[in-house]
């Protein structure tokens, strides 16, 4: 069982489609996205934690709610987020998904809505319906008709971000398939993207709620770019049974197995999104070990991972250890600085809190690599944790400060 | 009584005199600043809440509880921050006060001693010391020595930063003249810069310490450049009495005065921080409204002065409403989204948490002023706060990616 980002026809789950199109909310590019399972799925979903929510994701709660977790289709648009748009943004969320049920046959509180783009704005609704009849014609169960659907939720994304996995539960082969964009406004807490993950699993509502919130916590609400939360982020996972695989109905090896696959599509999904972090040229992944607890330790990493010292230390694959202390020790976290040893691009470079001779050039020359990892060892306990996060680059600034002109 | 920043002979507190030179930490410039009463004063001082201290503030709170606030002298020096330096940095922070204790005779717990730059480098305490009789020998107590010691503390600063206030208690002229260095690493919570602050006015230490808390809160402590906590931040304040005027041992109307007084230059001093931050092009006031208590609108108005894309854009001028709305959002106070009213620049531009219609190029020209307000009113209550904080720009990321090389 391992990741697949060069997939093929045969990675696609059983009994699912996929459209893309441009309805002309953005000026060239593809800007709608379906997500169709041809059969009802069990369906659970994450949302943002912004406490300002736009319009699609309170239709989509309502949704849930009312279908009890049973979707057939998922519509996400680009280039408008359709949040502070007062009630007619939700009657905009509401109309998209009933012209979408009235196509497939099915009551509007089985269809999910998304929405990223500017906030403000209001969404020009119209040209979505108008495009649904050739969404919905145009479906397709291939490759290419996923890569597309992948396109049409981006926003400041330079790639589109897949990740396929298969597995075997009682025997049949299940596949998983996701996508997700977001490359700004990226931070922990379920705030930070859209992610879609498609498989042909057969698992109880139950199950699957606690399977998605067990992949979402090391993957997801572990990557950081920015620190800002988006109104609009959203994780979903529709499975539809369409594997001819066993039921999961509770806990046991084939939801172990499930859960684990699900997890590697969500790592791939999430690292793919720091990468592409806005103006983002390094990975940093961030090991906080020998915490007083595992709280901690995550406290101290995301800390390290917000700090803007940091990431523009890493812009300039400067191993400059002391900002990195710097940062865990602003974190809240009770230790002993006089305790920690940090290793930078796998250099040791502070050893009991002071300097430890290393080749400056070296580890600059390690930090220009890709991925480049962070270990620190507090030595106040056991507690660890992981983040990732980018570093902080001109560009960023230039594409932020230019968003909307 | 008004702050002054063009000052003269006459706003120097009696009885203090300044000294600068290039010791040798950095290439040429100034590194070394000495702050002199002739007359033991009292001292009330702040430090950072970062749980990494460097040695010279630990040796900072050790001498003001050992000699119970009396201090005759500051030693600062630039280039190297005595971080992470352990027993080697302390002894070196203790060797420094012990030299200028010996030259002004007087015991070593009554001298102060900061550091301010690179993290974890060995501190060369040796140049210090070598330069220290040239320093006091050269001390003087006009104008020209007091600049020169402002700009012995800069590091990334792109000028030096002072301000003075003349007041009046029992019918004598007191003056109040502080100088503070500050651009990077610039976080509240006395996390932030070095600051000093000397004056003529007779002041017991527990009224001294009072007034000092009560004017770090409202300025030093609101102002944000990057969000990041320095280890060595440190707000000091010298009292000699040298005024004349009568001694201040309670609350009172000289109290109320100096305390005013005291507050308008850290308020000064704060301001021209922020203004030199980083690669700052405009200070951005923050005024939030109508929070549900004060605390949640100091809570609302920080997570808007550490949102990134809201600093971004303020960098390009764009009135992108949305990102301060959805900072206010992930803020963790509870408010209703649809009630805020936002005024950017002095223009409506959200009324109800919906688009109020303006005009972009108005407000995109207001915004290149060099200090442009934002207004918040969650209209949930009656708490307020102010923060201020800079744009954040590719110039920021230039200096912080190459500030070791």
């Amino acid at each position: 069982m391992s990741v697949t980002i060069a997939f093929s026809n045969a990675d696609i789950p059983r009994g699912f489609t996929f459209a893309a199109t441009h309805c002309g909310l953005k000026k060239r590019k593809l800007d709608l996205a379906l997500f169709v399972s041809e059969t009802p799925a069990k369906a659970a979903a994450i949302f943002t934690t912004n406490r300002l929510q736009a319009a699609p994701l309170r239709v989509c709660q309502a949704h849930l709610r009312q279908s009890r977790g049973k979707v057939r289709a998922v519509i996400v648009n680009s280039g408008n987020a359709n949040c502070c748009t007062g009630p007619r943004g939700l009657a905009a969320s509401r109309s998209t998904a009933a012209s979408i049920a009235r196509a497939l046959g099915c009551p509007p509180q089985e269809i999910l809505v998304s929405s990223t783009g500017v906030i403000g704005a209001p969404l020009r609704v119209e040209k979505i319906l108008s495009a649904v009849p050739e969404l919905i014609a145009s479906r397709g169960s291939d490759v290419a008709a996923f890569e597309n659907a992948a396109r049409a939720i981006m926003t400041t994304d330079t790639r589109p971000k897949w990740a396929a996995v298969k597995c075997t539960l009682g025997g049949k082969p299940v596949r998983i398939l996701g996508c997700a964009k977001g490359s700004g406004m990226i931070h922990p807490n379920m705030a930070t993207m859209l992610a879609y993950v498609v498989t042909d699993a057969a698992i109880s509502r139950a199950m699957l709620q606690r399977a998605v919130r067990s992949a979402a916590a090391p993957t997801f609400n572990s990557i950081t770019v920015d620190g800002d939360t988006s109104t609009n982020d959203t994780f979903a996972v529709l499975a539809n049974g369409q594997s001819g695989a066993p039921k999961i109905t509770s806990k046991g090896r084939d939801y172990g197995k499930f859960r684990v696959a699900l997890r590697q599509v969500c790592q791939s999904l999430a690292l793919a999104i720091v990468e592409d972090g806005e103006g983002a040229q390094h990975v940093i992944e961030i090991e906080v070990r020998g915490a007083p607890s595992d709280r901690a330790a995550d406290q101290v990493a995301r800390t390290i991972a917000h700090s803007s010292l940091v990431k523009t230390a890493f812009a300039g694959a400067d191993p400059n250890w002391g900002r990195i202390l710097a940062a865990a020790g602003r974190s809240g976290v009770a230790f002993d600085a006089g305790r920690v040893d940090i290793w930078l691009a796998g250099i040791a470079v502070c050893r009991r809190g002071q300097e430890h001779h290393f080749d400056e050039r070296a580890a600059h020359e390690k930090m220009l690599e890709k991925r480049v990892p962070i270990l620190v060892d507090l030595r106040s306990g056991r507690g660890r944790a992981r983040m990732w996060t980018c570093d902080f680059t001109q560009e960023y600034v230039h594409i932020n400060a230019s968003y909307r002109t």
